[in-house]
């Protein structure tokens, strides 16, 4: 449990950082990120470096007590890289190169970028791998930021031939596995392949998905090249990268597997209002967040990396980002740390020190303003300080431990993004709302991959997961857990194709025997009713179900459709339902499978990490904790915005 | 009254061949579609020919007593194709070339697809043109669908400039009949005209009426140039074109000139998700399509062709191209059959027989799902099958004869999308609520072209018809019949331009001597009142109507300009009215015509073929026929999703 | 006080032209324009100039009396123009070529087109500078239509690195100015910056600024040019340019100061229909238009040029280029032309003489419609003709002297466009809202740019002001007058940076001591509460404002911040307000200001000119006035669509 902060010491004068990292020292701060975007003060010109302001940087901050986080400046190659190696620009979905202005202008699978890039990080690993002050690194910064992970350049056309001919040996497997000969777009070799854009309705399923599996991989080969450069001249600090919130073009396990440290970029406000949500919802959250947001994002992380995952940026003020970008409530910045706490972070990093006055983010606020008075984020970050003290010396830095598991799968985003079949199948969000309807339970859940063990859950929930891994049934059947399958499972193969006994597909059906012999998709504002164990509303999607051996309705659509089966401990749910609904099931589930489900009143969240309990109101009434044991931050009384932490 | 099926051999096993066949008979089908996707399986590399699956599988078919309806396979032309003859791929209004990867990607004005679809063509007519098995042609596959008649490559350029020549002969004809002289937009040759796109604000109306009128004299030659071939290979088999329901991009007409049959795709679902129909309308009509719009289109196709007209693709239950895909309710495949018949369908074939499991339509129902098992439009065919046995034996194959023409044109669809001085001016929504408003009161229409004879109508409904050509207004009033003539009607010349003595210009005035001194038009939920003879709400446009001799004035706006003018059986409709409005409006005028018109109750719908009348239920409440004969399918009580035929 | 008309001589038979002429003089019209889209005509083809259609057509005018403005035809260049230098086409911002075939089809940067543009108006103004018919000129025709002034050409691009060094000096400048430290987008010298376009996420924001600027600059270049020649060949002549309402890509001021007169053209209902204007004010205003928009223009065109301001082009009834275009109710025309004179107007010029039966704008009306008939819109203006005579008999042209001043500055739209902070954040509307509530308080204003004289002025309003420039605050302060600044008013430098001092920055702060260290935006819907010396909402935006020593707070917001402060007779605004709030804040200022401020009926509006008061009433309830004087035009009730004028 430490606090850090993201700094510019490119962007104020020398004269400046002796006193900003000493106030960084008093207000609590430990860790500071530097460099991410400094690649042109420390290569003005080709191959001249320049060390010396840097060097003075990173022993002021050393000097002062802190612990520098060093990154690989190659989220923005400067004007003369491009100039020299304009192929370095990545291309749009509509044919048109991104140009040089802003950041992240370059393409994963440029052959000359890889090579300036490992250029680049060698020389700043070279540098500050042995600093006694550096002690951790972060490659890059955001992938995926603004879309920047599928580019449809001739680089990426080329590799991409070369990944389809390694994933399928030969051009007929390809045919056969796609399907191309429908409508005759069979190929005759992999040259003849050329990314999946530009066509005259949309292109074919398979190929997309295996585009978007390419251009992912492609990102894990970048930055595990920049891991590599890392360990090799930085020996024993640890690695991370900032992901950013459902930035979901590329598979964060596979990138977090060559990690230390999985970190994401936390901006409760902005998130809210550039998701998904439904303008009601972002008016009754505007100025707090959504409660489930950033704890789902924490959940997602805290599996991914062997140390502690961190907040490597946290919103400190209104943002710039977003179309709109009201101001926190105050206690909010507060609120969010301790959450992250809560959820089991190592870091929680404000971004950033001090506003810049100048460039596109002028207008992203800092712990301070930027005539240097320290803002409202700034004061709350010192008063998380004060209390990472107490609740250290009450418990320890413990380990969260969650008997709920609920699956999130990136090719499941990408697969449902090619082939929704009803516009607004929005797979992130689906997923959310499980998420969301079991912290509402107030229990803890682990959020994790495919390929994670099951065993020790007592719940398992399974989103719309359309490819089923071999094995995964079987090991669902063995968790002994009470599982719930949303719909759509098990609906396609691993090349987007329909299972030839129809969903939910051989293995699914062998724990729970059921047929979706037909679907539908429905527009917004059309409802099914569902009657049954519980009662409500469908939405957006129904699968039809024949129910097989052993397996038991829970409830229907009013047309008779079974909208809820259950064989056992696993049950398999037709259709997405409404909020009340599926907190109504997700909370009678969980009560079998022997874990204290009860609704919590509207805003307040609750986890446990070790012997604590934390407490959260991002309601507007306070809440009042019914038997709370001692109090080692805040009291019974909770205010809105306030924190409770406490032992029972 | 046949049924058919849509098949594609090359996506299945050979194995599963006979058994297919075998069981279409069993159903009841007559007629199986193939091939129109196939080429490259027929021609997998430049010139080498594969005949000998395609030879197998209409033997099986042939052998099974099923009859065979080839296709020409030019909507798909395959990769080596491509690659060879890049100039094939069409250019969008974007200017970016639409890529291969779907379907539909070639431009009607390549010359080297002209010469690739002419081999292909002639290839399959010599190989299979005298087949026994096959008993008719289709060519290509659904011109116009994903928006691909308009081109503006090179060669379409060209192409518009020889056309252009050939219609004004001179330059300065041009530019007069045009009016250049408006903003300087003279040309001093054709060489110096491009395609109409691109421009800074909007380019020349006239220039882009005659690019569209261009656009789809290519589609009539590209097809004409099949037919041809096909005649000369294939004698005494009818040739047909599958036509897309409101794909309206080139003139249908022209192209059911060349062919016996004209045929049309019907998918209700689809269509009413994807068309111009307000959210509470495609609620409403959610799992059963709109009453009228399936109707609608039989009536314009069934006049089309010397043959009756097919349905070469009914919607067989969910299907996957719209936003929303939701499932039709039980009875409804069965119901659009019934009802195409009713309009005088020969023929209504299914899409597809299986529901492929790859590719982009693998969540298209068929009538089999794809593990092969009958699906509930599989079942629904199956009945209509054994019901068209019993009214073959009732009445035999009569034709349908409406005493009510309602005229629909192409060119006004292009004109008022091209011109529409009020943003949702939308033609096909305007003639198909009279439509709408005619059937609800329980009238057969014929749906006509403006060169159709008129003699033996009672009633002439002319939705709004800016071009009037020479002879027209003479030959409605020659009819005797009750004329309806919608706003803007004769509101421009041939060349796009305001008529010298203004709307509706000298013909339709000389039956109708008004002049249309001005128009307005307006923003949705401005409504302006109409009272006399009939009242309630106009919408979207008003023309301001100074009346001559011998007009009355049957309705005024609420500021006292003339809304509804008659003389004598000739009526002027200043303005779209609202529902209620326009159906009482066409029920006084079809009571004045001698014809029994009554509204039905909502959802309810009647026609009559031969000495049978069949009627429909797409209402939620059962309709209870007053006074029927002798039932031949269904009975007097007609519950919703239901179909009743019987003989008064 | 004159009327005027556009005519096109060329557009119509030469047998037409005496007739039009004299019915012009009958109707009491003294100006028609010419000639600004006769290029083709003047110049068939290159070099061959055909002079003798239009020296008939200026006799023809000439000799009933009437007076000439000519136009420089450079906003249609002519096909062969085109051909022969394709570079006179602008770029958009999404890198495509604009076409030819409307018009402003060309580059202000581009050199080609500058040469061109200066051959072809020095050959006008050659022919006609000493005619004796012509008494104005009128240089090209609305710049800025059609998005036409920021082009993305490489002849831009290199005009901008100049402009850039001119500016800026060197390099280091203007990377010190920009900030471009910031994401590494440091330029090594002003040949490796493009334009800011294509960037992957946005681009930097003083970068676009300074775009922006130059685009502006471009197009005085260019106007100045024409001027130039003008003077050259035409001693005597005012010159004007036709501005069209908020088309504010450029500096309306910078190319005002080359003439003598700027003219703008009035479409009252277009402008409703295709500006910020909520739904339900659109529907309120139909067949009015806003009363304050054409005002606002009025007010801000009166004090640019020395000679009055002329509305060069006024709505005549429907126009054809809104998404809806509705017809203005009898009498508009009339009031229109009577507000524009009530506010200073020299001349009311309409457009056009008869409505165009061909290309693009057939659908607009003319004073006469297509078959040569007076339509509403010239009987009105006859009407006008004669109530001008009584007007000029009662007072004579005197000038308006207003009391209220309020600012409108062009840079400040395109810095809040740039860099909006909350999605809607839209200057025109601001400004506007301010304009309508002073409005509506029966007030008389000035529209002034920052650089006017303040003396004189009891009442100064500053919508939200970015930058301020040096002197502006003292200027205020030393001008007396009571004073209300807008939100975001200082909140940038020059540079589009922050103020070192923060918002309002230092000069600013000297007058209103404040610090905003804080700012939000809020979606659409979200209002916060305002309670103090009044009462209501706040929308959209809040500075969060620290007072200083001497101000005090007049209201606050629900949370406590100061909502308006205010220092002596100098206030500053943190939010924008809702109407009433907006009305009786102004209203309390206004009479502390000494001036009679009280609210009008809706959509009355009154007006003082030289000893006359001009009543319009724009709503739909007669209007009675209290206690007028003798009237010249109307009397005492005024009708809906009435006008008064009377000496009181």
């Amino acid at each position: 449990m430490r606090l850090g902060v993201c700094y510019y010491p490119e962007h104020w004068p020398e004269t400046m950082w002796k006193d900003d990292a000493a106030r960084m020292r008093a207000l609590g701060i430990d860790y500071v990120r530097i460099a991410e975007f400094a690649w042109s003060r420390i290569e003005p010109s080709p191959g001249e470096y320049q060390w010396d302001w840097l060097d003075r940087a990173v022993d002021v901050l050393g000097d002062a007590g802190l612990k520098v986080v060093m990154c690989t400046p190659t989220a923005t190659p400067p004007k003369w890289l491009i100039d020299r190696h304009p192929d370095i620009l990545p291309v749009g979905a509509d044919g048109r190169v991104r140009g040089f202005g802003s950041r992240r202008h370059y393409d994963f699978s440029s052959p000359s970028y890889f090579e300036a890039a490992r250029t680049i990080c060698r020389a700043v690993a070279t540098r500050y791998g042995r600093h006694p002050a550096v002690a951790f690194w972060q490659t890059d910064n955001e992938f995926g930021c603004h879309h920047t992970v599928v580019s449809y350049s001739p680089a990426a056309a080329a590799r991409f031939r070369s990944w389809l001919r390694e994933h399928y040996g030969n051009i007929d497997a390809l045919n056969t596995a796609w399907g191309t000969v429908f409508w005759s777009m069979e190929y005759r070799s992999f040259e003849e392949i050329d990314p999946p854009i530009g066509t005259v309705t949309e292109a074919h399923p398979s190929h997309r998905l295996d585009y978007r599996r390419f251009a992912s991989d492609e990102v894990v080969r970048f930055n595990r090249m920049q891991v590599d450069i890392i360990r090799a001249h930085s020996p024993g600090r640890p690695v991370a990268h900032n992901f950013m919130q459902l930035f979901t073009e590329f598979d964060h396990y596979k990138v977090a597997a060559d990690l230390e440290i999985a970190a994401w970029d936390s901006y409760p406000l902005g998130a809210l209002e550039e998701q998904w949500f439904a303008p009601e919802i972002k008016a009754k959250w505007l100025r707090t967040g959504h409660p489930d947001f950033a704890s789902f994002n924490h959940d997602i992380y805290r599996g991914m990396s062997a140390l502690p995952f961190w907040v490597m940026e946290q919103q400190p003020g209104p943002v710039n980002w977003a179309q709109w970008n009201p101001a926190p409530l105050p206690g909010m910045v507060r609120l969010w740390s301790w959450e992250a706490f809560a959820h089991g972070a190592g870091c929680v990093s404000y971004f950033r020190w001090r506003q810049a006055p100048f460039a596109q983010e002028q207008m992203h606020a800092g712990l301070n303003t930027p005539d240097n008075r320290l803002d409202i984020g700034g004061l709350e970050a010192s008063t998380v300080a004060q209390e990472i003290d107490a609740v250290l010396k009450a418990d320890g830095v413990m380990p969260v431990v969650a008997k709920v598991a609920l699956i999130w799968d990136y090719e499941a985003k990408w697969l449902f993004e090619i082939h929704p079949q009803g516009a607004d199948f929005h797979y992130p969000r689906f997923a959310f709302e499980y998420y969301s309807a079991l912290r509402s339970l107030g229990l803890d859940v682990d959020v994790i991959p495919l390929s994670a063990p099951l065993d020790g859950y007592s719940m398992i929930v399974v989103p719309p997961l359309p490819v089923v891994p071999a094995g995964f049934a079987a090991r669902l059947a063995a968790s002994g857990a009470q599982v719930v399958l949303g719909p759509r499972s098990g609906s396609k193969t691993e090349s987007l194709t329909i299972p030839g006994t129809l969903p939910p597909g051989a293995d699914l059906a062998s724990i729970m025997p059921i047929r979706v012999w037909r679907v539908e998709s429905m527009r917004p504002g059309i409802a099914v009713k569902v009657n049954g164990a519980v009662t409500g509303d469908a939405y957006h999607w129904r699968d039809f179900v024949e129910t097989g051996e052993g397996v038991q309705i829970d409830a229907r659509f009013a047309d008779g459709h079974p909208a809820i089966v259950r064989r056992g401990s696993i049950r398999y749910l037709a259709a997405p339902f409404d909020e009340t609904l599926t907190r109504t099931l997700l909370g009678d589930v969980a009560r079998q499978a022997g874990l204290p489900a009860q609704a919590l009143p509207d805003g307040v969240r609750i986890s446990r990490r070790g012997a604590l309990t934390y407490v959260f109101n991002y309601g507007d009434a306070p809440y009042r904790i019914e038997a709370p044991g001692n109090f080692v931050v805040g009291k019974q009384k909770v205010e809105p915005q306030g924190v409770a932490i406490y032992r029972s």
